[in-house]
Order: structure tokens, then sequence, then C-alpha cells
């Protein structure tokens, strides 16, 4: 039975390119083949619950501008009432979306308690309520995870709180949060480290701190392992903000740090177009880095406006920057466990329900062109061709044994005097390169 | 015998801080002692060849603006007569301002040869000439350093070039920049990957590149240790500029670096502040991370400005920015190998040769005053006490349990929710300290 | 009698630099006298209402954190008697510091109406509470000002709304907001265009918006002369946040927009530091093009983090910074009507209420050593002597013609053709005059 | 007959969009029409001589890497002969592409000479030869403009300098120029004030220095309509590189310093892509934005790379940044005596005579490309029909009555009370239209 916020909503079909249809898909086509693979598997879109549900539309300088019947009334009380009728609007737009997925933090889905003890039993009935609609659906869960950032107790932190009850605090409510994910057979457990940096060294032990998240991490790990949680543990990287330095800054900067605590076999990492941005850094540059350190896991499909100093988690839109994004995502072998997640927010004028809906059309159907022409540059081996090409020269057997660690600095040096090498240069082809993208979007 | 460069010069002299002398110091002292340690064996200054006496003052819309008699004649070669010369002039500014040590690339020192060979032979000429002065004058080597950058064979990159034999150039190179370092007892060997990055990821093998720069890297450690070079190796980090990426990002990517290629107990980092900057970290930032990562080896004292988007390489003039830095050095113990370098250039319009002085003469100054405000902040407890207290909860039994991994996170889960623990915030103080900071700049 | 919220609070005293007591000034002095001028007079001290009183502590990542008696409680309505306890503290917090103005949004002291009108009497309600106060402290009214950006109906504009009925609601709020600041006798009266921007320019018209706002603007100004109104009407830029580009984007944007209008006699810029560097300008910058183009009006005196790309307005605390923005304060010939307020919040995490005294104290102390060191430069003409000197040449007769028109471009090429000029530079002196400015700071 | 630097080169055809060929176009057919247009006439392509033809392909921190015939050999002098073999294989390359237009600066096409009137006579010798060659192939000037900036004498700025006589020099060379581009029939003369602006306001009387350039850019305008020079005068805006801080930062600078030299109607904008973004606007929002100001003029289509902060001057690559672009030419009429300019520079990898074709094609093509979606765009009332229902509450007569002015604040305030106005906030609907312009890209 339909909530109605929806109004008379219909499952979302693919009609084509040619379609004009705003509720209709012109490129996502679930079924359809693609480099050996539905489109669905390739893709494994999901829904995050805070942006589309629990958000107001709030900014620094506004309050709320979504009227939705699941958020309490001014002065009125949260409920688990309004939970669960979030959750059966939330069910219904991913029904009606199609998509496979979707991800959570506890406190998207349930109002906080008291006290912890009852926070944990409300996500447990939640969870409960969620178990019977994905059975219904077959709506899966791409993640879950924990919300350790909002209330006021993790304002200096959650793992690298310089109190330690907010330490013992946070590992409790993550071993609950990863306790539904697991029942709820979710896919990944990620962890986003919103407050683990600082604002201002002066009053910040950082290397401590950073011990801390190393410590809490390894418990996260040893926990899943123990219960026998099949899903990928990934971390979240983000440069910034709220706090004025994040630990987990970027994708270099997880690997370090998993590097450091022995846990690069054991954690990935979820990559946010728009947090790649704001490190500085193109969204392919996150993805191939991840995939050359091993680490790759899965994607926050939310791309940053490039003149806005803040994370804006705005609705993917850009044709080209998703082709060359699934073209490292398909180079990388494609996903296992992760997944496209849109963490993306509608911009807080778009109040109308249907706003909801053509923002994740729009999102899904740029995400699916530009899957399919990396699919067909890489098939046509239209960058790879003249890449091989370009570093031909490390096949020849002299160039193999310097970078096997045959040859020591001596050796080469001794050979480059001796045969007078002069190296010249030949041309990047950058452009060329450029163009040949611009074959395929 | 003098060149006459910088006119009827003489040694700049500690006049304190009263001085409006523009040619004496206000407040670096080199016999003073500071927190037990003489300030000239605190800071460790060195002068960069390149900027103050290679760099003819052009940008990319501008050419030559410096008149040095030292630089060629338009249309004129460049001679080893005239690298001798520019090493007098150079020598004399060293003497003059009395810093102890200096820095230097090949590129800076010889002119480039027709081939390696005479190319090396230059510089073990000229590494002649500078022993000659070193001996004469007691200044010392901070770091010697190969320019693999501004040839055009480097292009594409030096170890990460697409083409071997530029990697076995730059090998050759490198030993022979490493051989006159040693000869010249140098305290440290520089690298800074300036064209290690790519301009477009259509061209480029990431994967590849960076095993091509790990495995360059293990050569010159192993180089070091066979030849007993009892230098440091450091790498230098910043995040762009001229490529586009530069694999040694900044401090936390280069950790991962060298965790991967199992070099940081080996290699070390020389922090730039402008680098850090443009890395979008404040300076004291990197020295902490660096500091708590075991890997902080030195400093390149120039500042970038803060609404320019390249490289400025300024001469530091901040005076609590400086306090904040030399905090974070002497919080890591202070230099062993390291020193504090000015990589910092003239503006291109201060054109006379004692504007050269002056800057040097301003950022050794700030960088003194920044040292002497850190050491009372120190000595007095000014922020550490306020540290220790905030962190203290984490000096308890059950708080240390967690942290050195007695705990899993079941029992803390368990103990947090039988003990009902609702960890109450405390206020972070930011304003409180950053106004103790003002009482000692 | 007190309302004991900052304990036994009693009026911060100047006690000089060598001071370590975290409430005592340590620079302000009130009645020094400061190049002819008692220092208050020069700085004109204003206290924000809105960050110190009405911020919960929230961000985009977490709600409220502090604990204030005149907060509604969870659940609970705001009340004009919460109101009236606010107003108490804040004038105990203003007459405390000795800070002889203050400014304020209709929102900051309020609680809004069910209907426009009720919240127009309870702002009335509230300036008789204030009148009451300021005649009793002799606090006065820097600035007033209407809140267009913080509800839902100013989502999309006030003045360059799409709604001409949010235009006209904006209008009459603003009137209310004049009329109040005109029975206190506010100095200034002051619009800050916060959602005066755009989202996209998809969606946008925004040829007819600026027309809006120019049309708005100019009913203002007609306002104020019909009620005789005599303070300053001003502008304070911004370049976004929180909209994608705001319409006020800096100061030589609102110059070239008045003068669209011919409102460049009418109203004046208030220059944000941390504005200033969100548009990509030091805040001396603008400082000094305002004053160059007759429009400095008054100063926020709130730094933005150099690393975070969001508005963080925080406590001013890097005197060699105040130095130069009081010195083009002072070039300007000083506020008139205008003053300094702290458009600055406390961190988010400091809770404690003497944070809010010790913040404003750090501010007001950086502000006041500023001062003093540009007083000095420019008793010393440390600056102003060799500018002169640079420009000298434009003293000469020939120069002067030129600049003045009476040369057309066809006489001067004949005369540099004929007289074979050859201009040789001469030094900038940068580095010079950077020493120099340190020697006052 | 060929100079043989392309080698066997044929005029580029259109090929249609399923074409392969790399020295093919797939979307500019220059005779096509579109929204009742030929796309020559629409476009309007220029090439610039100075990237193509005489930057050697250095950057801050490495030389020349392109080998040209054209250039002077290592030590050798650069002669006429050379300038004009350049302008043989600039004219070559403007057929082979078919672009109508170029574009230059005097520095790119003749040797400085001893003496300005050595430079002049050498730049009116390459203008006949420039004639010559015009006629021939029928290629145009769309504007001519003046290098003053890359010599030392301009080091601190050409009209702003503090120096007269760098003034009057300036002046005598823009005359020259002017000269010489009214005699090869220019559209337009371009003034871009890459050093009209400082290093550090220290040395600066920004005030001063304003006045000249508004002088400077007066006496421009005088002798070109004493000499009946009918095309437009242009100034491209630019926010900073060289220097720190230019005096035409962005549109809205410009136009605020037109204004207040009473040049509104006299002087309009050259936009560059990169140059906006680096001012921190879309370049989308430069175009409306001069449009809306009536001094919309020509652009200089070249990307800046999102994540460099210096300007990269890159060939556009992006097909829906491309449209959006169009959009605001077509919405404002279309190029009169503009165009679309490629201020772009190959990537300095990029060392083949065919890359230069190459990236002009693939630049060309994404501007044809952008167009043609803009024209359909335009043609479907696709963005301008929501945009018109969004703001149709002001074609209502009260709404109409506040916009002319015809309405006080008082009798707007009396209407809102008066009748209860509480404005509703209707969806902004943002991803709608991101959806509808993903439609025509
Ligand atoms: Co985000
Ligand atoms: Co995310
Ligand atoms: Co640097
Ligand atoms: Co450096
Ligand atoms: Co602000
Ligand atoms: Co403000
Ligand atoms: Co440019
Ligand atoms: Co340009």
């Amino acid at each position: 039975m339909s909530t109605g916020f929806f109004g008379d909503i219909a499952k979302i079909q693919y009609e084509g390119p040619d379609s004009t249809n705003p509720l209709a898909y012109r490129f996502y086509n679930p079924d359809e083949m693609v480099a050996g693979k539905r489109m669905e598997d390739h893709l494994r879109f999901a829904i995050a619950y805070w942006h589309s549900f629990a958000w107001p539309g709030g900014d620094p300088f506004g309050g709320q501008t979504f009227d939705r019947p699941w958020f309490p009334k001014a002065g009125g009380a949260d409920t688990m009432d309004l939970a669960r009728l979030k959750a059966d609007v939330a069910f219904e737009m991913f029904s009606a979306l199609g998509t496979p997925f979707f991800c959570f933090h506890d406190a998207d889905v349930r109002p906080e308690g008291d006290t912890l003890k009852e926070s944990i039993a409300r996500l447990d009935s939640i969870g409960d309520y969620f178990a019977a609609k994905m059975e219904e659906t077959g709506i899966r869960l791409l993640w879950g995870t924990a919300n350790l950032f909002s209330h006021r107790r993790y304002m200096a932190g959650a793992a690298t709180n310089p109190d330690p009850d907010v330490f013992a605090y946070a590992a409790a409510t993550v071993k609950s949060c990863i306790d539904v994910t697991r029942r709820l057979g979710g896919a990944n457990y990620v962890l986003w480290g919103g407050r683990e940096g600082y604002e201002t060294l002066l009053n910040t032990d950082l290397k401590r701190e950073r011990a801390q998240a190393g410590r809490f991490l390894s418990m996260v790990v040893e926990y899943k392992h123990r219960i026998g949680f099949e899903g990928a543990i990934l971390i979240e990287p983000k440069p910034q903000e709220p706090t004025k330095h994040q630990y987990d800054f970027d994708v270099a900067t997880v690997y370090g740090f998993l590097k450091e605590y022995g846990l690069e076999n054991e954690v990935k990492v979820n990559i946010e177009q728009g947090h790649a941005i704001l490190a500085g850094h193109s969204f392919e540059h996150e993805l191939a880095l991840a995939a050359s350190l091993g680490i790759f896991g899965s994607i926050d499909m939310n791309r940053n406006d490039y003149q806005s100093g803040w994370d804006t988690d705005q609705f993917p839109n850009n044709v080209p920057e998703m082709a060359l994004a699934f073209y490292e995502v398909l180079r990388a072998g494609g996903f296992t466990t992760g997944g496209t997640n849109f963490d993306a927010k509608l911009r807080r004028q778009s109040l109308d329900p249907q706003d909801l809906l053509i923002a994740h059309i729009g999102g899904i159907d740029c995400c699916a062109r530009g899957l399919k022409a990396a699919a067909r540059m890489i098939e046509d081996k239209a960058l790879s061709g003249p890449l091989d090409e370009r570093y031909a020269g490390w096949n020849e057997a002299e160039a193999k044994a310097m970078l096997s660690g045959e040859r020591t600095l001596e050796q080469i040096s001794q050979r480059v005097l001796s045969s007078g090498i002069e190296p010249q240069p030949k041309s990047g082809r950058q452009e060329y390169l450029e163009n040949v993208v611009n074959r395929y979007v």
C-alpha cells in the first residue's frame, strides 16, 4: 500500500535516448549487456537514506526547506512511527527507481534514544522493519554506517576524542551498526571519519589521535572476522569539513594509515567524487590510485561544484567525467562488494517529491552513459593501445632488469656513460587522446 | 678578494630588536643560547643556490629581469668561468650573512655539458672549487640534489618516465650528485620529484610509474649505504606544479609511498611551507604529521602567497606562523641532519644586490624570533600543559587497555551499556590557546 | 542585577603587555591616545549579537553544542522571555568587555511571529528593551540589519526572488529594521545579500535579478532620506555561500553595481576579512580598493581559515595582518560612521561562558596592537616615504600632463620616438618593505 | 609553396560524427546552417599566434621543449627571416584548419628591435607580409594587441607603472599596434593588463595606478575614434598571474572600472574561460554577466584545469561546458565584432607538428558541438520556457510597479501588512533542468 508521497508513482522505465519523459531512463537499461555483464550488475546503484530522507534542507545560513510527512512537526518529537513512515517512502522510491541497493547511518533511520541502549533497540527494531521490506522488494543493503559526527558528544571526534569515554561510546555504537548491517546482509560497512580530525593543532595531540583511530579500526576489523561478517570494511576519505583537517584526507593518506596499522589487506576505500575535488584531485585520480594500491572498494557518486569550497554533494551531471570515472572502475576490474552510491542531496530549493525521483534518474542516466562510453573505449583499446606503445621501452630486457632490482645505481650509471645514452623526448599526445575520448562521449 | 658585487660588504651583525639598520640582524644572534643550544645550532640556516644565483627573474609571462655579471650575455655561452664567478659571489653572500650552510642542484652550479660525461666532469670541477671555499670559510653543505626537471629530456618525468633511457640517465645523474654531495660532506641528499607525476591520466600508467619511482628511490638508498654516505635521504613533497599531479603530494602521501616500498626507516621528508599551503595544509600540520610518523627531516622555509595558486617561494615574513612552525620543530626534538633552507626567491622586481641580502636577513630574523617564541612556549608548558590535561582521561587504566589492544569491540560495548556511559563534552578552548600564543609572539 | 551567566564577572581591565590574566586586556586601553585620538574612538568595537547569542553551535554535519539558558528547551518554544534573558546576558557581556557598540539582525533578537505583523511587534518590543539598556549602559548601536536568508521563504533570494511577493515581504521587513535601527540611534544600516545570488544559472535570470536588487537598494536609500535616518547604508560583500554565486561578490563588484544604479555616493561597504579571503583577495586589498573608490564604510573583523573553503568567521589572531588592515583604515582617514564589528563566532567546541569573553578579548587585543603598529608606521612614514619616492616621476610636468588628459596617444608616441626613451627598471624593494613592517609588529 | 612543416598537409574536412580520422572535423561544418546562420559566421574561430607559434614550451620549472625551424638556434639571434618563416607556417595552419581569423601581439610576430623605432618598423614590415598573405588566403584578423608584459621594462606594469616613461613607452607601443591592426582590417583591438596590478600593496599606490590605467584606456578610445578605427576595444579580465592581483580581475570589476572612467559604452570584454575559473566563476557566469551589463565582446576559448591554480590555457574538451557557454553567447545575440579565439597552448609534451592541428581540431569540434546543442535548446525553449514561468509573477501590474520605481518602501510595507502576504516557496527544479541540458549534449 502506497504512502502516496510520490503521488501516482510507477516504476521508472527505460525508454531510450530519445525519450523526453522526465520520469524515464534514457540510458540506464538494467538488463542490457555491457562488456559481458548486465548494466545493473556493473553499476550496483545505491540510494543514500540520509540526504533523501533525513536531511531537512538546511545549510549554514538557513533552516529547513523540505516539508516531509515523516519530519516531526515544529516542537513535536521524532517517533518510531515517523521512522517507519520514512522507511515506507524510502522503499517506495527504491522500488520506483529500480535501484538494487540502499545505504544508511543509524541516525538516519531511527530517533535517538535517551540512552544508547534505547538507541540500539530502536535501530534493531527498524532493522526488522527493513528486513521485511527488503525481503518483499528484493532491495539489498550496499552498506551500513554509524553517524559519529552529528551529536554534540562527538564534537571533538569519536575514535579520536580526547575523552576515552567517547571512544568507548563510539565503539559500542559501531558494534551495533555492524551487527545490523550484517543481519541485513550488507555488502560493506563504511567508516567516514567526519570529526576524526582537528580544528586547531593548538589543542590536538595528532600522534595520539591517529593512534586511537588505528586501534579503533583494528578493533572493527577484528570484530568483523570474529562474527563472520563477509562484507568489506571501507573508509571514505575526505580532506576537511566539518573539521579543518580530517585524518582520512584522501586515498593516499588512507593508504599510509592502513600500512602504518597493518590493515592494508583488510580495509578498502569508498571514494566520493566531491571529496576528491575538495582534496585537490580529480575523481579519476583517486580511483586510479586506489586501484593501483589494491584498496579500491566502492564509490560515492556525487560531484562537488568546482567553484564552491565546501561539500556540495550534488547529483552527477557531466557525462565526460562519468566516462573517465567508470573507465577507471572497469580497469580496476569493476566492483566486487562495492557499488555506485548516490551520496547526493537535492538542492534545498528542489522542494517537490518529483525532484527526488528526477535527480536520481538524471544521475543514474549519466552513470549509465558514462559506463557505456568507458566500456567501448576499453573494447577499442582507444586509450590502452597508445598507452602500451608509450611504455613499450620497459619491455626490453635491460629496462626490466632495472625495474626488478637487478641493477645498481653504479651499473646503470656505467652503462649510460659508456654507451652515451641521450634520450630523445617523444610527444605525449595529450590533445589527441582527449579528442579520442570525445569520440565516445 | 671580493668580486665587488655587493659593494663594500661587511659581515651582517646582530644589533638587537631596536636596530633600524636594514643590513643588521634584530633577532638572529648565532651564539645566543635558546633552550640549551646556540641559535645557530638550532636553526642551521642554509641558502639555496638556485633562486639567489641561478634564477634570472623570469615568470610564465616575462623573461629575465636580473642583471648579474655571472649570467651569459645575450647570445653568449654559459661557461665555467662564469660558474666560478657565481660561486665567488655566492660564498661572499654566505659569509656576509654568516649562515652556516648552503644547498645546490647540479644545474645551478655548472653549465650543462654536451654529454653527461662532460656535465659530470664540470660538476666535479665546481665541487673542487666549492671544497676550497668551504675549507676557507667554514660554510658547510646542508644538501645536494639533482635537477631532473628543467631539461626537455625530463619533460615526462625522470624516474617515472615512459622511456627507460630517461630513468637510466636520471640514475646516472643522481649518482654523480650524491658523489659530490658526499665528497663535500653534505648532511643530506634531497629528491624533489618535480616532474614525477603526470599532466593527464589519459597517457599515464600511474601504477607502473609509481613502481619506477619506488625502485629508483630504493637504488638511491642502497647506493648511499654501499658508499657509506652518512647523510639522510630526503624527499620534498609538493602537490603539483609543474605537473598537474605530483606523486609526492604531501607528507602523508610520501609516508604511504615509503611504507609501500619498505623505505620508511631510510628516507625522511624535507617540508616546504609553500608546498604545504599548495597541498591544502598548514605548515605546522605537515611538520607535526611528519614528526608523528617518524619521518621529519628538514625544512624549506619559504612561504606561499595565500591568494596565489602557484609556488611563489617567498621569504617568510609572518612571525606568528614561524613560531608555530618552530614549535613543531622543537617538539620533534629539533633538527638532526636537517636545517632551515631558504628555498625562497626574490620578487623579480627586487633587482639590486642589496635586495638579496635584505631578503635573507628578514627571513632569518623571522625564524629567529619564531624560534625564541616557540622555546618560551615550551619552557612555560603554555600549550602542552592544557594539552596534557585535555587527554588526561587516557591515563586511566581502562582507557590504556582500550588503546593497547586489550579490549575488544564487544567488551567495550558491554561496558558502555552496562555502566550507562554518557560522555559530556568539554570546551576545546581554541580561542584561549590562540590568545596564549599571542603572548609569545 | 546580573543573570549570573558569566559567574562573578567584572569589567575587563587593561593590564598591559605583560599580563597573563586571560580576562584582561594587554593592548586595548580605551583612553590611550593613538595618532591624536582615543583608541576607543579609533576602533569603535562592536559585538555581533547573532554569533555570540543566537547561534547554537551547529555546522553542516552536526547540531547544537552550546547550552545557553536563553535557548528554547528541546521541543520547547522560543519566547519573548527568553529573548529578554538573552538581551540581559548580551548587555552584561558588552558592559564587561567595555565595547562601545553592538550589531544585530531582527531574527537574532526576537522569536519569529506567526505573521510579519507579529514579528515586527516583537522587534519593536525588544527595541524598547534595548533602548532602556543602552540608556543605562551607554552602549550604542553600530548597525542594525534584517535577516533575509534563514527562513525558507528566502531560499531563492529576498530582493532577487523570482516571486515578487518575497521582494515585497523583504521590503516590509527591511523597513521595520531600518525603523528600529533609527530609533536606537544606529550609526549605520547594513545589507548582506546572503541569498541574493544563485545556485544555478539554469533557473536564473541574472539580469532581471540584478535589476531587482538595484531597485530594492534604491528604495532603501530613498526611505532613509525620507525619514531622516542619518546613518550610512552599507553593503557587505561576499562571493558565495550559502549561494554558489552572490551578486555582491567583492568590493569591486559592489562598486560597479552602485555605479550602475547611481548609488555610489549613497552606499558604502562593510568589508569582512573572511569574505575578502573567500573572494581571492587579501583584506588590505579590499580596504585599499574601497578607500580609493570612496566607498569605505566599516569592517567585520573576523578571519577565515586559509585552508577552509567556507566562511569560518573566526576571531582575528594574527597581529601582522591586523597591522596592515588598520594601516589601510588609517590611510582612509579612519572610521566615520563605521567601526570594527566582530562578526566572529566561537569554535563550536568552545562551550564555556568564559570562552565568549576570552575570544573577544583576544580579538580586541589583536586589533589594538595592530592599530598601534599602523599608527607608528604612518607617523614614521615607514611605507609612505618609499612610496612617494617610487612614484616621484609622476610629479614632473610632462607626466602630469599625460595623466590629466592633456596629451594624446600620438603626442606621447611622438615624444617617445623622438627622444628615444628607454625606461630602466628600478627595484621594487618588496622584501625591504616587508622587513620594515616587521619592525612595527 | 609549402614550408613542409606539417608534411603533406591538406585542408581539414568535415567528415561527420562517425569519422575516426584525427585530422577531420566531426562537428564543425562551416557552411551548415545553425539557428539561421552559417556555423562559421556563428563561431568566428581565431587562432592565437603566440601559443602556437611563439611559445617554446617552457614552464616555471623547465625550458624549451619544442623544436621549430623558426626558433633561433641556441646562441643565435632572432631575425626577420625567421619571423617570415613563422608567418608562412602560421598561415599554412590557418588555411589547413579553415579558421577564418587569427590574433597576435607585436612581440609574437617580429623580433624586438634595439629601439622602439626599430621594433615598430619591423612590426610594420611583418604587417605588410601578413597583408599579402591575408589577401591570398582570405584569412582575417580578429584582433591585434600589444605585449606589455614580457620585457623587463614592464615588470612593474605598463600603464600602471610607477615610472611615467614606461607609461609613455607603452602608449607609443599601443599606438603602433592599433595602427597595424587597423591597417590589417582587424575587427577588434584587445588590452590584457597582465602586469597592470601589483605584487604587494606595500610598494603600490593602488588609487594612482588605477587612475593611470583609466587615463591610458581613455587615450586609446580617443585615438580609435580619431583615426576612424571601426573595431571594438576589448579588455580581457584576469584575476592574477603573473601579478598577485590584476586590476582587471573579472567582468564585474572591469565594468566598475569602465563606469568609473565613463567608458562603459566604448569598451567591451574579451572573456577567457580559464580566467573565469581562476577568478572563482564559471565561464557561463562571466558571459551572462557581461551580456547583462552590455559589455559582452568576444571570447578566449581555453579552459583551465580545475585542480591547477595557475593559467593552464588548455584546449577546451568538455562539450557540456561548451554548450552552456554558447547558450549564453546566443542569448546575448551572438558575436558582432567578436569571435572564438583559441588562446590555448599545446601541453609542452605535445612536440609534433600534428599535435598543433589535432589540438585545434578537437577544440573546434567541441565548440561546434556545443553551439549546435545550444541552438537546439534555444529553439525548443528548453530552459527559457521554465525560466519565464518561474518569473511570471513579475508580469503582474503591482510587481512591475515595484520594479519600475513607482512604489516606496512604505507603500510596499503597508500592502504586505494589510494583505497578510505570506510567500510560499516553489521548487527551483535545478536537477530537472540539468537533466534537460543532458538531453542536448
Ligand atoms: Co560529500
Ligand atoms: Co560520501
Ligand atoms: Co616551492
Ligand atoms: Co623547496
Ligand atoms: Co563571514
Ligand atoms: Co560579516
Ligand atoms: Co589564460
Ligand atoms: Co586569453
